[in-house]
């Protein structure tokens, strides 16, 4: 498909391999600089219970080491990251993905409880040790239950080697997570999820900032006393006093924007000031300038901001549910500009939020960031497989679920990846799940006519180092003109982001519309309402991973698949990794 | 000590030992009944997230088969019970303990966490397999965290063989859980429970009667709206419509009433009704007729009551809490004599709640408590060790904890059981803990001079078949003139109650006062503030064995200690129990 022949895929896919050898060669060999070398980074973080007040609502969080979000990972491209993880929670298990990066040979490092590992128990250390191979803006999180949520996430930042330049230039470099945030805990989220009737989540109460938001505590005014009760709820604790971004005038920034919603997509901006998209998720952008950036849970942006504007007052930094009718106040932070006061509340009111049902914008937004010129990592031209998945909202024996070509995934009780390389059966079905759906006849602008569907744990097992398409397809979901937005997120690897379309996506016709010149290498893309989305990937990196919609309830309801390859080339599986279901600890 | 010789010691010791033999002797050749046979009772569990509205507000509580209480076992003295367990949780993983059940050779199905046993774990099931050996009324629950406040509780029931007459008669036979129940999490009270500053759970929101409660729903009017949601709070729900006892006139009733509070002490009523208490903790009591029945966490007593009040009418079952200032309404139920409405309203009100503060009421009727005659189990007329532990609230780090002997206890990471079958080294502190403190000095009605404690892992070793003493001796705590009451429970065996005292014990001269005529055998027994209780028992059950206050908290912040004897005579230990620590899965 395409414009390029069966040589063209050769070479490009040649070039490829060869420049991402030279980089590794270079770093490995300490070319670049003779003093460079990789390092180990080492951490050592527990994980427990703890009272905060993000949004100056008390509740119990997951944190690290006291904190959520958890301790930004500073790391250089080559060095070798070692977390010692210790579980100090009370009964409850707990297992960390390291969000991008692609644990090429050490896909049991992923932290995929049920794919990649068994869940850490109460008062176990978990070592995770797995090398940053290439610079960028990563993250890492809770992947059990709906850990994430309860505040279980930070930042991991690597670093060019020593002597590499980027293509773009900054004075100062700053990460910043945005979340949204809910009172109620996630057990009984969970809880609600599963029942029949089925409770919803809803809205969030608030949005986070780099762990700070704002609840409108007086709603609560007149409630039970836990409620009214200052030490509940408090606009004046300073654990919800806004998030300070303070630049000195005529300095340049690098900001380092991640989603982590549960839920929401979002917009972000800076009050008066132009971003300019440089990075996403790891790879360099031609250089997009947007007021609004929209992002998406698991989503990574560098933007690069200059600190150019009246230097003589703050702006809003501000954050805003699209896609979703909004229910939830901002989330706003303060850019301050040095010297003023880092509380003084910016003289003007944030800027309006973008229509929450703009497709169309998100759309082109998504459209426009390509891969840098100079830095274009071309896709082989045709895949050796295609999968086609239909996303929608299902119905299984009453209970709300999620699916994939009218499957919803279940996590088995096994890991994924110590089944298949000790060829355990029975650990999940060894049938393959469906490819593709019937689209010939299936209208994605209505409620389907049977709204069905069946549990499933089988895997798509690619052959390696083949080349595979997916082609994200959106539908309606169970209620009448509704279609949502699916941020996926692929382990293990990165993708070709080869297109977005809208309505349903046609094998015969639409592939010849898919961008080979210059497509964007992410690990997690929007699908759009009613919409498609088509990627590329190399099956190349030995291991199980998970691919899913990012959106914490859609994975939990079943909206998730699983792909392995090479599986007999995964080395010696850590004893570390076993102790659950079948695969007792080694 | 007492009045019975070295002689007697001996002889009523094997009266007592031949009388338990032949009983057994008589149940197992089926000598009673030709038809009767132990029988194997099997229970398939499924333990998950619920969400439930047992006081009309919903939150998420950990239920059996959906339910909270669970099932009801019933079983017949000498019957095998088997559970199997499956965890269902999303994250949590769970432990059950058999309250009241010794376990006489299945030390390892006791279901004490970190005791007897590794927690099993989201997605396994685990088969817990042991005998009930003596009829009577016994519960269940959580043992793990503090789950069991999470609702993951319920009753066990065992009746005598056939043939065998019980010392009182009645037409029917009810069982009624008391509770108290809060609407925070049971996570986010550990995170207060361990924070700094402390955050106490407070006085629970209601009193549950068979997992039915009432919240003043409306006193959530004006709060958020997720509060005032009647789907959140809704006094209409019929989950949390009061628990009916229907009765018809003239007939009698053994009511067996067990408290599995968290943290109250409680009083109980039926209104118009005496009450005569024939059993306590499965051995038969003396009579006793009250009108209050004071029962404490852990605590189970069958009452006869016969229905012989004016029959047109409905009566009120109230419970409320004592030893605390009471902030909660009490717990009702309708006592309904039928054929009148099960919902109609008692014409009058319930009866007045007692004194909360009334102790010696409380220590009274614990006096008044003894074995029946004709069923006394006589006691050793001496211990061959005596084991004085002080309760007290302390300081450890900036931390409140609550200690015995100023040792907090901590759980360790590898069940004592399988650290002391397998001479594991490291799982634990080899040193003994303390067996007494510094009584002379210590002034019980003051806050200790200097409140700091120690943490302690360490395990009180017992001779096999010997005779210890535990003397628990209350104290201040770390607020003026307040003292609390500890109920203590007794994993393993049962003890003898030898007394209960006010203020300081004396091992000089109240050991003169033990009752060894009649003493009540009980597994769980109340500490009165300010005062000290004196038990004994026989350390004739080989295994590792919990003794701990049954509240929650308490528990949760050290307020326990572990008892071990003849390990080496316990049997091959299953496999399910391991899978933690420095014990995996064998």
């Amino acid at each position: 498909m395409g414009t390029e022949s069966k040589w063209g895929l050769s070479s490009s896919w040649f070039r490829r391999r060869i420049s991402l050898g030279f980089v590794i060669c270079f770093v490995a060999l300490g070319a670049i600089n003779p003093m460079a070398e990789a390092r180990v980074r080492r951490y050592k973080w527990e994980v427990s219970y703890q009272l905060k007040s993000p949004d100056c609502f008390k509740k119990v969080t997951v944190a690290i080491n006291g904190n959520t979000p958890g301790p930004t990972i500073l790391a250089q491209q080559g060095d070798t990251v070692v977390v010692e993880l210790k579980n100090s929670l009370l009964t409850e298990n707990v297992a960390i993905h390291w969000h991008g990066i692609r644990q090429i040979g050490t896909p049991w490092a992923d932290g995929t409880e049920g794919v990649t590992q068994c869940p850490i128990m109460p008062g176990d250390t978990h070592v995770y040790k797995f090398v940053v191979d290439r610079p960028g803006t990563y993250l890492y999180h809770a992947h059990y239950g709906m850990q994430r949520e309860a505040g279980l996430y930070g930042s991991i930042r690597v670093s060019v080697p020593d002597g590499v330049v980027e293509p773009f230039s900054y004075d100062e470099d700053r990460s910043l997570i945005l979340a949204d945030w809910w009172h109620k805990s996630t057990y009984e989220q969970a809880a609600g999820l599963s029942s029949i009737p089925f409770v919803w989540v809803n809205e969030p109460e608030s949005l986070l900032i780099q762990g700070r938001g704002r609840f409108n505590c007086p709603s609560l005014l007149g409630g039970p006393s836990t409620s009214t009760d200052t030490g509940v709820c408090n606009t004046t604790n300073p654990e919800c006093s806004p998030y300070v971004l303070t630049v000195v005038p005529g300095k340049t920034y690098r900001l380092r924007i991640a989603s982590l919603t549960s839920l929401s997509a979002l917009s972000f901006q800076i009050q008066g000031h132009n971003m300019t998209v440089v990075e996403a998720d790891g790879h360099y952008v031609e250089p997009v300038v947007v007021q609004t950036l929209y992002i998406y849970s698991g989503e990574t942006y560098s933007v690069v901001v200059k600190a150019d504007q009246d230097p003589t007052r703050n702006y809003w930094v501000s954050t805003n549910v699209v896609s979703r009718p909004p229910k939830t106040a901002p989330g706003l932070a303060v850019f301050n500009y040095y010297p003023n006061h880092p509380r003084r509340i910016p003289p003007t009111a944030p800027p309006p939020a973008p229509a929450w049902n703009d497709t169309r914008s998100r759309l082109a937004q998504s459209r426009s960031i390509r891969a840098r010129r100079g830095h274009i990592l071309p896709p082989p031209a045709a895949a050796d497989k295609t999968l086609l998945f239909l996303n929608t909202q299902n119905k299984i024996e009453g209970y709300n679920r999620w699916s994939i070509n009218n499957v919803s995934f279940t996590l088995p009780h096994t890991p994924y990846l110590i089944a298949l390389k000790q060829n355990l059966s029975g650990a999940f079905d060894p049938a393959p799940p469906p490819e593709t759906y019937d689209y010939a006849k299936y209208n994605i602008y209505e409620v389907a006519p049977n709204t069905n569907a069946s549990y499933g744990d089988g895997v798509y097992r690619l052959e390696f180092n083949s080349t595979v398409d997916v082609v994200l397809q959106n539908a309606n979901t169970m209620n009448p003109e509704n279609s949502e937005t699916h941020p996926w997120h692929l382990h293990g690897h990165d993708f070709w982001v080869l297109g977005y379309g809208e309505g349903k996506f046609d094998p015969a016709k639409d592939p010849t519309t898919f961008n080979l010149a210059d497509p964007i290498m992410k690990n997690t893309v929007p699908l759009h309402p009613y919409g498609w989305t088509a990627l590329r990937f190399l099956a190349d990196n030995p291991g199980a991973w998970a691919f899913h919609c990012h959106i914490e309830a859609h994975f939990y309801l079943g909206m998730g698949v699983v792909f392995a390859e090479g599986v007999d080339r995964v080395g010696r599986l850590p004893n570390s990794i076993y102790g659950c279901g079948a695969a007792p600890k080694q």
